[in-house]
């Protein structure tokens, strides 16, 4: 890999490109601007395209009739590096460490699309083009939910129109082992409420005569599962596709030991979920109910004896192929209110939701990619689903028409949101040799 | 009612004496200071005795032989404030309204422990002496289960030897309507913490295949009651005394209404408690079991789709003749040990606990104190049972040999433990009066 890779790599880890905390904002730019002055170094046609929040970097080759359009999408953006403490070293200031570089971005999600840009550098050096019309898309959001890109697609529908959408964000089931993430679990929210007296109460006073709702909540949440997991909500589970034999055979194949590697990352002293499933079908294939949060009455120290006047919980469900979100968190919220205890009410809010995201990579594009995946890392591909939402890939696909091929990078060790985030340079180049044959393989 | 009374109440619940939070550990110190001068300024004898927590106010006249012997104990030390954003004033600046002081304490316990104050210093300054010998008690630690006082009171057996005890910490059935309780119930506290990954996990990348702590404290939680009120712990309610015919009647004809009291009380949208039970019969005579406080996870505003490290539930039983506190909690921790969820641990820590109480109001000293509240409030007394514990009785009983008389002069809506705690100056004057009718009727 030439010097000049690694020096710009460090370049651009060293924006702090933070697009959650406003007080980055004009780091949040600068990095916007030389992302985009790369893009034109070689030789694409780059512009900053602004939005109420932060720009969007877009770069494009001369597009040609004939030939196949591809978009890559990536973002410059990054998580906040806190806590700062924990960093063996200055999340802004990349060092080099044992083949791993180590900066808050170096994953996710510079160093993945840094390498798609020095992968297409060589080609564009060797053949003076592309082989696929190109779109560029980099943007500044990703972090805070991409609130403006919708628009942005929308605004640029047109020039945006492409055959297929490549996206290197995710994860890879192992080192050295090229994967393609076909499918994605959605997320609804739902926050509830109890409330009995007005105000806490004497225990002693009021007890036994009156609802303690933190008691009534325990006891409305309890009913979201049965004792083996599984989901206890009517019809939660009724427009689920179930799995296909392919992916159920595939997933136990591949080079992971799931539960072993899960009980060691977490430390929880078992694994427990859906009864007559595998750990990574529970993940990737299988809604949940969970309890991201929930309190009321007193939490500090010591004990106060109140009868407290309301508890909440802030619930999200992960939803899967075919479910709807809001149909899912119909259902709960009629569960839930026919579970109400007496002596208490229900107040009840829809948070924000997102779609799950499957795409079949036997198509013409997925056969396309996986070539594309053995030839760049010499060994089969690895076709996988993840259980987190990434709700642009619906946007590519509902605004642009156009499917999403999540062929990341990163390993379960990357650090990705935490400190000493870090990214192997076998993988940088790893993504180098991927962008060019996969843009090879997908211009036919 | 003189202007210095007011003036010297409202420096008294200045105080912040907060027992159970360390950070206020030099205002209860401060209050106690307090408190014992202002009672040596009125000819008692008075000292501040060190504890291995907060300090205990010993008051005392010059004890003369042939005399009757009367302990008066109130406490000091209040219940934590929070939640601040309830009070309509802030709970530490007393203010006067409509005749009633509201300030954390008003009622529990300082307005009730200064009317005796109170008509101690009228006695005194009266007659120069007061009819009795007696032995004043104000201590700074109730609110956090008198852990103490019984040593104090030990080591001061002979000293503190006594023909009877009075304590003002209980309430009146009605507003003018003079009270005798003569039950109580006890309480214990047990703290639960569920345990899942060690830190807080992403949902998606983890939720389906490792347990939630929240959702498995939730569902353990919800197996302490059926449906019906009553406590499902096996064994729980073994060693429950029946109530006597007298009470059961006696309490029906009491000149309250307690059902639309506590309903307008509370603004709870119905009552819910034990079935089979009335709304006075479920407080007085029947053990609860309460969640405190419970929390777990993400509680701010919005969403963070989190799986909880961990979860915890505060929880309090009230428990009545026969029950042993100890005795129930160990039950309790059996029930929910064998409750618990797969892939979570739970740790149960015991708190304080303290005996139920229970004597006769048709003793010699019972009807003694009959007759002054009669006198004080020119009306019959009310002969009642509270849901509350003072678990310092019991330590009379036991350690000192004497019965106790609860004469308490809270009003239900009153607010002890809760914001806008407040006292009516008239139940001040009251008080004042009593201590005085009391005094002279146990002088016999």
């Amino acid at each position: 890999m030439r010097d000049t890779y690694l020096e710009e790599y460090f370049i651009f880890l060293r924006f702090p490109s933070v697009s959650t905390d406003e007080k980055y904002a004009d780091n949040v730019r600068a990095c916007a601007e030389w992302v985009s002055g790369k893009l034109a170094a070689i030789s694409l046609e780059s512009k900053i395209v602004r939005t109420r929040g932060h720009p969007i970097v877009w770069a494009r080759n001369k597009h040609r009739s004939g030939r196949r359009t591809v978009l890559i999408y990536g973002h410059y953006d990054v998580q906040p590096p806190d806590p700062l403490e924990l960093w063996d070293s200055p999340p802004f200031e990349p060092v080099l460490k044992n083949g791993y570089v180590f900066a808050r971005g170096a994953t996710d999600n510079k160093g993945q699309i840094f390498s798609h840009i020095l992968g297409l550098q060589e080609t564009i050096e060797k053949n003076s083009d592309l082989p696929v019309n190109l779109d560029l898309i980099i943007e500044g959001e990703e972090e805070v939910g991409s609130q403006n890109l919708g628009k942005f697609l929308t605004d640029n529908r047109d020039a945006l129109k492409c055959d297929v959408v490549l996206v290197s964000d995710t994860g890879m089931i192992a080192p050295r082992t090229p994967t393609i993430s076909y499918g994605l679990r959605g997320v609804a929210a739902l926050e509830i409420k109890v409330t009995g007296a007005q105000m806490d109460l004497h225990s002693g006073i009021f007890g036994g005569a009156v609802a303690n709702p933190a008691a009534a909540l325990a006891r409305m949440l309890a009913t979201l599962h049965d004792a083996n997991g599984h989901i206890a909500v009517p019809g939660f589970y009724d427009d689920v596709a179930p799995l296909q034999d392919w992916e159920r055979e595939g997933w136990k194949k591949l080079p992971i030991d799931p539960d072993a590697e899960m009980l060691k990352e977490t430390g929880a002293p078992a694994l427990f979920g859906e009864e007559g499933y595998s750990t990574l079908e529970r993940i990737w294939a299988r809604p949940t109910a969970e309890v991201n949060g929930m309190g009321g009455g007193y939490q500090g120290p010591g004990t106060k004896t109140v009868l407290p006047s309301h508890a909440m919980a802030k619930l999200t469900f992960r939803v899967v192929p075919n479910q709807r979100a809001d149909v899912v968190v119909d259902l709960v919220k009629e569960h839930l209110q026919k579970n109400l205890a007496p002596g208490v009410t229900l107040e009840m809010t829809t948070g924000h939701h997102g779609p799950w995201y499957l795409t079949d990579p036997h198509s013409k594009f997925g056969k396309a990619a996986q070539r594309a995946l053995k030839k760049a890392f010499n060994k089969d591909v690895a076709l996988i689903r993840e259980g987190g939402s990434i709700p642009i890939v619906s946007d590519f696909r509902n605004i642009l028409g156009a499917e999403t091929l999540l062929i990341g990078l990163a390993l379960a060790n990357c650090r990705a949101h935490s400190a000493n985030e870090n990214f192997p340079l076998e993988n940088l180049e790893a993504g180098i040799r991927m962008n060019q044959a996969v843009l090879q393989e997908l211009a036919g």
